[in-house]
């Protein structure tokens, strides 16, 4: 499948041991960013997987490049130009202590770009899929046109498109998000969410559920799929489902609503190794098995048992293959050696 | 509030990743003692801590000086001079494996030091607090006639003193501490203790605990707690209740036993990263609240999570602010990513 | 005790912290491999512990034989020859994810050393115990007539001899192996296994086990044990018994059949470090034990404690002293601070 | 002595080991800034250094302070506000390949403080010496009128003030540089600079000298030196004098110019660990000399040695102490054992 | 240009900071192999480089062909298969002590492939320029069969075609390498080499050259380059000229011999980080700077300069830039900080 | 030749990348003493050598007699008990930042032990060499009383006995030293030593030696050599001539004065990674070249080669083989690639 994703990618510098940030002598040097990362799986994965962004010409955004290249994504419609690579701190945390993220990425060049530097029509043509987040038309009014752009040129094309509704409050206000998302949502035809952003940006908000207290009230969550699903006319909403336990330990699950029908997937209980990125990697999942014609079912089962096998992997990306992915599924989540 | 404790500070040398002594190549290095852990925690929650000891005149004891100074501590009153600074080596322990310690701190310079030279009323006029634990009286006579000094001063200057019990068997015998601190207690306002403590210092024992099982049971311990305070006319006793179900996971929890009543905070489940200086945390973090006037369940709340957050610290100190502590109060132990 | 194993040791490398192949920048150095590793168990536990094998003349093989001298392994009878020494890739799992080996073994220096290099006779006189596992026959023709040939000599001397079955799929088929070991168990007091091992090399599997899913059924366990002794007149079989709940958890207990006796050790449950070599640990536990002539129930408890505690140490090595299994077997696995 | 010295710090981010970006998985962190970096050194030396600057209210800039009160700077003034700390990537050279140093700083803190927040006559009040670099004004229009206001009252106070060019061409142009330089130099009594500086900024450039090729010519510097001299009436002028042979070596000395005189110090022949701060330490050296009321030739032989040690010391401080200068100084640069 | 390199691309274990084998704990992980290397130069520089190997199907391969691909390299044309990835380790040395390898590439994936796999004439269709070494066909008669397939496809579609002699003893004998050589050099146009390589391989010897004393005889090299010119019918002759002062410190020079003309370039002193693959970036320098149709002379200084860079860079790969390059050349070998 | 060495061993803590002690973070850690490293040296040689000192019973020196058991030494005579291993910081210079040396020894185990614990006489029997440094008898008068033990067995043996002065001021004053060492030397055969030694110790100063300055005066050391055979009736004395450049760059060479005839080695100019041990080595080199009955000027270039090596290894040890340091001899000192 042909897919391509549109968004910021960030510098990430981490702090080593789950130390914190006055302990640190050096910082871990990855790249990540919600549309990079969901370009990155499915790269993995065997998609046909473009990444567009702009980065400045500087030895950071040439090593942020070469990785993405090397793990197979299309890097060749990035733009060059811009005075910066956003960059985001973060402190991973532990038990009861949680993990700390301190963004820096205003006035990065994705921010400044020009919307019509990007011709979305021959980028799009002979795509099969077109995916963002909230974030990226959260960054500035230029990339939100540009998202705009690549949504009306997707719609025009016929190729499906999703979104991640990722609020982010440092990004921009609800009433913000909601005035800008609110536009673009009829374009899109899968939303990917949490409750939480579906109440922040929407006003969605299923009556009880108390996402504080870790408990997952799955009649909640079908409400909010089904609010989002008639709101913006789509063809399914598909939402990670989070126990936070504490830093260390989670439970994970998903829900894909589809037609009237909510699909939960198998629940796992993880120890973390990183839980950044994992939202993404299950929206690369579903994207993935979804192109594969795959059953509502068997999408969600593929989404949330890619996005478990991410918690286990330092940095934003999910480094796992397929056949891993359906070990998993297949029952396997043992762990045990693969001599 | 402002606060003086008086003890030792040693290089301590951790072996990275949990590893043997026999497997290591590096160690790592920082510093650490009860009383400076206490000190440290003052200062990031806020107050004014001041920390005496004796440090020699060489480059590891100008590093350790600048870390406390960095952190906030004021350091004007250590004294240089003397051979050596003491160390300790850490292998941290994982699951069945416990943590061990060797301590090299015999000749250090605080055992050396000229009581004489610290002029405990200039120095603790104005404050409110004066801290010590069991481990300076046992360093040395010089170091446990320093501290009968400390203590007359701020009876005679109406400072607060509270003292954790701290028992080092390789520092003295429980004949020996209990001769010594038997004399220090009266002056004392406050006891931090735990049940072992109680027992070899002063052989007060509950009935049929079973610490080593890693049952808490809450009776014997406000049994231990109602007898120190008979015993030396204590106005409360602090204790913090660990239960070691292996070197990976521990509950927590304490309990404030003041004008006969007993208050048991929240009890956590902890994946432990370090456990060392959790007790001087929960102790830093009853100085804090006390001097705040909180109630006693407030008081024991607040130090429960203060060192409830510490086990997921590397190091001795408790980098942790007054915002995290809190916010672990007010129910988000959940770990969640703080963007 | 006298004891000597034979058998391959190997460069591990493994990647840091957990990580993919593909974030790796350095791999960590280390060696191992299952009669090394029983060998160095039983050097720390004070068995005379002498290790054959062959390594080729370079700078790596070197590195390893003064790792192995300094842990206390009599190492003057390593035949020195051959190209290269086999090496192992391993990439440690976490949670859901499992721990994957490659291994690049092939033409290693053992697999074309000549047997009649080695006088069995002069190297096992003297000796109470023989070790081997069922990887070192079945690494080349030459290593299995080495194999036959040391147990010869033992037989003759009066040497007790174990075998670990340890069947790896990569080195040969059910069938070759069947042929192979079927030749030399009649030459073998005691039989160290997994059930998967007896099944893949003499189909003998107990009915309904069901070890994917990580419970144990103790009467199957105990109708392979009965099999197996009953197929190869055996003095006795010790099957290590590993729940695999996940990468990072694992229950682990083991089980000793003698005399129609079926002793199960105490259960653990752990938090896994390194789980690599914890079979090993197991074996050594077993035979040292043994050496002691100690109770078949005393021997099970020693030989699970102390593999309890290898899955807390980094690499193939079990680097823990008898004191310290000692204190688990005690009672004491609580991990608490060993001041 | 005080000293007050205004300026950014910014976080220093330098791939280890001299590796190139794309090679990097991890980042040394540490900090500093011309100015900061001569508040340091300062501290170390025994002067009361005072450092001014603004910084956000996060985790990064937190542990940046608690580095330079560590290092004994008084970190009282320093400004809490705006969105983010300047940061620079830094990639160490070796041989011919050089030293690159990215930057990252636009929009950082102190670039949009507001000037009348800053109180300069308290500040300064009972100072004896205020310094600042050519980067300060370059940074922001507010940044350059608080600039002014400090170098206002210092004149009035009667603090000497020294100002060290350093032309930073990409924070602006020659022609910007001159217009803002040229209002503030009037108040300055020593300048601290190198040929490039003094040619960027003023258009004062030496006849025929070549840097290119690492020759240093003296009379050309005495002429450059006298020319500033003259140009805005100062008290004195100092310059480091470097000689690039390579990224790995590098000669090193100085020149100080007072009452018509010049005063060349010693040369050293370098091989360099990090040679960014050098300048700083030079400036510091020359500052701290100054302090005392040494004579010229004294003051250089100074700041030459002191700045000659910090190419030995990874990051932007200076972390050597006077005792050390001063062996320097008393002849012993033979790198000898100290034990 | 259009270039195609054929070869092994090996996993290289570097001792971290200098150490000896016996005392690492870990090893460096990095790719390396003479033609590969040339290959990532070449794309670095702006060619289109295609690497062509055979390479096992595991994690590790992958991670090999990642890193390729992310610097620039098309690997579409890798093979997938065989057994192993090679591996050599390296022991880098400093001052007298020399840096030492120690292959293990026996049975490499490369050594067993089909060369009927390789349909040479569809790969090299639309190329420029064909290089090898004398590595390849040294390793199998498969890989020297590819070889001799290559260069006829190559002479056939009039590509270039570059070889660098490389002899390895370990690989093959004088003997051997002259009997497959001298089929192959006939279809070579450019002969990259140094003077041992002559000698061993063709017996060409210049009379008196002393390379163990560091010294570099010009005319020597000019009759070596004269005589392999003569004896193959080469167009030009290409030779790095090493002066090994010490494992930290080498003279670096290279000559272009063509149409009887012998060019020169200008002569590096070099503090050496990494002079592995220094030879490769020569080759690549080379051929890049030919096929710009520069002058000898610029080609000659080009590849020197070059080259000298890749001393200052850790690993095998030459990770430097056009720009890098031509600044060198331009006279900036200064190292000064670029900022 | 069987070899016996008696000295200190202690735990080695080095910053890492030649950090000052306050930005380090971990400390590397390595075992080192100047007896222990002559032991290394000897057994890595070749000969057998036998190492005496007394280590606690602790983790750290079991690490520390693991390492030694490795590499060759035989450890069995080291003595268990006493309360600490000695430790001493290093913090490696670079350029004109002389390596500082913090020792903390005071108290370790050695300096309690009684001396009649060890039996010499049954030790050194069958020995050909003893040896051992003024280091021993400074450490206390228990280490002195063993020292003269320990000569007194050898004379009656027939063992051949080296000392090297090694005069530590801040173990002792020059009185004390004279006045223990003019008793054991007489019973000394050769004697090491550099000049400054010689003049502490027994004030033997050349006239106009000059070594602050790094120059090198044959004639003077001459001087010295003679006056010290003369006083004690040597066989022979062995100089070890340090250049000091800087912490970076040092010449070195050796003298070896017997019979009349002085033996000058060659000259090396060296780049310092670890220069700590240097002397050791060299006595090491000479102990085992006079093994050989080698001639004085073989036994001095040995000598020389082999600490000249030592410069370029991390840690104490002189981890090079026989065969290095006879291709060094061999004239090949260019640093080359060994592959």
């Amino acid at each position: 499948m042909r897919v391509t994703t549109f968004g910021e990618v960030m510098l990430r510098l981490t702090t080593p041991r789950r130390e914190r940030f006055n302990q640190a002598r050096a910082l871990e040097m990855t790249f990540g960013g919600a549309e990079a990362n969901v370009a990155v799986s499915l790269a993995i994965l065997g998609d046909e997987a473009t990444f567009v962004t702009r980065l400045p010409k500087n030895d950071i955004a040439e090593a942020c490049i070469q990785e993405l290249r090397g793990l197979g994504v299309n890097t060749r419609a990035i733009l060059r130009g811009g005075d910066r690579i956003g960059v985001y701190y973060l402190e991973a945390g532990a038990s009861q202590r949680g993990t700390t993220v301190t963004y820096d990425r205003a006035g990065s060049a994705i921010t400044t770009l020009d919307p019509s530097e990007i011709d979305w029509p021959a980028l799009l043509a002979g795509n099969d899929w077109f995916h963002f987040t909230g974030i990226t038309p959260a960054l500035s009014d230029a990339a939100a046109q540009a998202t705009r752009d690549a949504l009306k040129a997707a719609r025009a094309l016929g190729v499906t498109v999703s979104c991640d509704l990722n609020y982010r409050k440092k990004l921009w206000s609800p009433a913000q998000a909601q005035a800008t998302m609110s536009q673009l949502m009829p374009m899109v035809d899968y939303c990917i969410a949490n409750e939480e952003d579906a109440e922040k940006v929407f006003g969605i908000k299923a009556e009880g559920a108390e996402i504080e207290q870790g408990r997952i009230d799955h009649d909640r969550y079908i409400e909010v799929a089904a609010a989002l699903t008639k709101k913006f006319g789509l063809k399914g909403v598909a939402i990670a489902l989070r126990e936070s336990f504490s830093a260390s330990r989670n439970g994970w699950s998903g829900l894909f609503y589809k037609d009237g029908q909510a699909c939960f997937s198998r629940r796992y209980e993880i120890d973390v190794v990183d839980r950044v990125g994992a939202g993404d990697a299950f929206g690369a999942g579903f994207i993935h098995s979804s192109g594969l014609k795959r059953t509502p079912q068997q999408i969600v089962e593929f989404a949330a048992a890619a996005s478990c096998l991410k918690h286990s992997i330092f940095g934003d990306y999910n480094r796992v293959g397929r056949s891993e992915i359906e070990a998993l599924l297949g029952g396997d989540g043992s762990g045990r050696v693969q001599r």
